[in-house]
């Protein structure tokens, strides 16, 4: 990769909009930036570099995709379609449905087939801008199918331009063969599977869900120390349909974030606020289950703890493969303000994967992972609905997206013949 | 254009999924159907000419968006992001937002910049497999940047493959120029505006909004009047706010369509049956402007009223390209069923543009525009948020758009080099 020197765009070099450097260069050597400020003020030895023009776009770091259950086997849109027809739970779940049907289809799933599955939903990320995701077992909940999926995401990591994080999150609901025996499949969770995983160096952060429908706190701590025997970070899908004491739970072992938080209290935000573990809202599920209950915007922003926003793209409760429709839904559904969410997927998603070092922001020295966006103003990367809106997505210095130029075939067929207009 | 046999695919010719024929085939002569059916009953005279496989996808009608304001000057997120921050309505107005913004900016706009701009959002929903369209006037509200408006629309219909049906909807809002003198507006709408656009051959249907903040029922008749003076169909946006009985005079005037709804009352639902009124709902401006009124979707089935979906596409309240988006809100937010929210976007809504025998439904003699989908169940469409699942959209029998195989680069910059799993 050679010297190359990007010009003419409006910069935001830490995902807020509020500090935009119009007319900037950024000059990249062998895939890391060396500099960046106004054009103006481009130091003399770049000034012969070969420049790339970005014809006015706006330029972020790429995004974070912080939560996801990318990697699974099957969907469940044909439950979406009998629940909207009106077939109860009970129904749903005498005909395979519910997350059992999704253990089931992953656990039959081969490597190959989960793979493409899950590739199929990364590439609408990946054309958005996302440089980094987040991506988490626990469809399996048994040593193979968890070791599968993990295997697979890291596999994604290997074929596709993105970083990607793995999660261990064998305790994300209790397999049917442990029914009646949580506290037996925690054992198995905590003693064999993720010693197991991580000897195998395929976990990068350890998760929990904690919940009345999940894990109860106590079998949640003994997850978070088997984490810290193994020197892993903890996370947890808390308080999303109740208020459990996990978030404050989380803060008390450092996690690097609690991830839900729609009954999260004061304690909570205050416990989080000094931990330092970043709140991860995920309205795609808020809107996707119909949720009532917002997450406490207001003690998160006085409490100043960093928000970030994800997809939690799963078959369940969000299927969700557009981080920007999450920009959009985060706006609209609990008001959260234009920097807010752009930074919640730049430099706060960063920091809940505990890799702020790495992706949220552009500086020198970093590697130069950026997106240019076809928009007048940053705020429409949150207004649009269902607008691609990337034009170039660069990592690593080099571009691997760019927004098609497509051919439109001239309408051969034209309108019908009995409607011809002026 | 040649003979061709489509086959492979489990073709739902209706748009309703509960009537689908598996391994169907689809011979098509010069952009016409001439036949369709399972594949092994294709007749004889069909069986020697050349194959297209589309591997198993699922095929629909091509979809029809019939409620938009696709052409407009400008975009309104730095408001969206301002009302976020806590700016209010009057602040807003201060700055020059709402609505006359919009105005202001299409007044300002030439054909050229208009065009471009509404392209590249016609584009998306391209994409999406949308084959038919109707698009609004509406931002000029004075003669020569309604026909701007309305040649737009035009000529992107002849650009891109898809039928465009236009609206006059003069009678959107009052221009600033007449404040005050409402009934002096419909005279000009009446009297000059119309008589002139439809001479011009750029008009196929009038469109009116009734509300508070709109037109009277008085004046919306007039409008309905005029429209009926120059044989052209109508429609109005009715009911969106609270209940003004637009429906009602809507279905006095064999309207094709009442649209939005919300406040919509049983004496309109009646009148609509009676009349043939199709509803058309939006559910992207519902989610928008966070509306909390839910149209009277038990009342609307219990009449047998046909039920169609649009993006209303505009900038003030549904900044939205994506017509899939509308299903899955549709969806979610109204719990209309997945064969409502698809019949919504094919045959209901072909029929809400009066098109009824061009758009909606596959049979002989009909134009061959059909999606092949990336599925394996058609619920999936309404399912996913923010996914593209158009294989293949094909016009008058030809394709014209083939979702990218892109060559993803590997990714030359990999991880960063502190992290690299196994
Ligand atoms: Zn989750
Ligand atoms: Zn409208």
């Amino acid at each position: 990769m050679s010297d190359l020197v990007w010009q003419h765009m409006n910069l935001c070099p830490g995902g807020d909009p509020g500090t935009v450097i119009s007319d900037a260069a950024l000059a990249v050597r062998d895939g890391r930036i060396m500099w960046l400020g106004a054009a103006s003020d481009l130091p003399r030895e770049f000034a012969a570099w070969p420049r790339e023009d970005l014809g006015g776009a706006w330029v972020t770091p790429s995004l974070v995709d912080c939560h996801t259950h990318l990697v699974f086997g099957g969907h469940r849109a044909d439950e979406f379609a009998l629940r909207l027809a009106g077939a109860s739970y009970e129904e749903i779940a005498r005909r395979g449905g519910g997350i059992v049907s999704t253990v089931k289809a992953t656990r039959a799933a081969d490597e190959n087939a989960l793979f493409e599955a899950a590739a199929a939903r990364l590439e609408p990320l990946l054309t958005e801008g996302v440089g980094a995701i987040e991506i988490k077992s626990g469809y399996g909940l048994e040593l193979a199918t968890e070791r599968k999926m993990l295997r697979v995401a890291r596999a994604l990591g290997r074929r596709y331009p993105v970083s990607v994080y793995t999660t261990f999150l064998g305790a994300h609901a209790l397999p049917p063969e442990y029914a009646g025996r949580a506290d037996a499949y925690i054992d198995e969770v905590c003693n064999r599977m993720l010693p197991a995983l991580a000897d195998e160096g395929l976990v990068d952060a350890v998760d929990v869900f904690c919940e009345r429908i999940g894990f109860t706190l106590a079998q949640s701590e003994r997850v978070f120390e088997a984490a810290a025997r193994h020197g892993l970070s903890v996370k947890m899908h808390a308080e999303q349909l109740s208020l459990s004491g996990g978030a404050a739970l989380s803060a008390r072992y450092r996690a690097l974030s609690a991830d839900h938080l729609e009954f999260l209290d004061e304690a909570g935000v205050q416990a989080m606020k000094e931990a330092g573990t970043v709140a991860v809202l995920l309205p795609g599920a808020y809107y996707f289950i119909r949720e009532t209950q917002l997450p406490p915007i207001e003690l998160l922003r006085r409490y100043e703890v960093p928000i970030a926003l994800a997809t939690d793209c799963n078959p369940g409760t969000s299927p969700a493969v557009s981080l920007l429709a999450m920009l959009n839904l985060g706006c609209t559904l609990f008001r959260l303000t234009v920097p807010e969410v752009l930074q919640g997927v730049t430099r706060h998603a960063a920091r809940a994967l505990g890799r702020s070092e790495h992706h949220g922001e552009l500086a020198p020295g970093r590697q130069a992972d950026f997106v240019a966006w076809s928009v007048t103003t940053l705020a429409e990367l949150a207004y649009w609905i269902g607008r691609p809106l990337a034009a170039r997505v660069v990592r690593a210095g080099a571009t691997v997206y760019r927004a098609g130029e497509r051919q439109w075939t001239g309408h051969a067929g034209g309108q019908p013949t009995s409607f011809e207009g002026a």
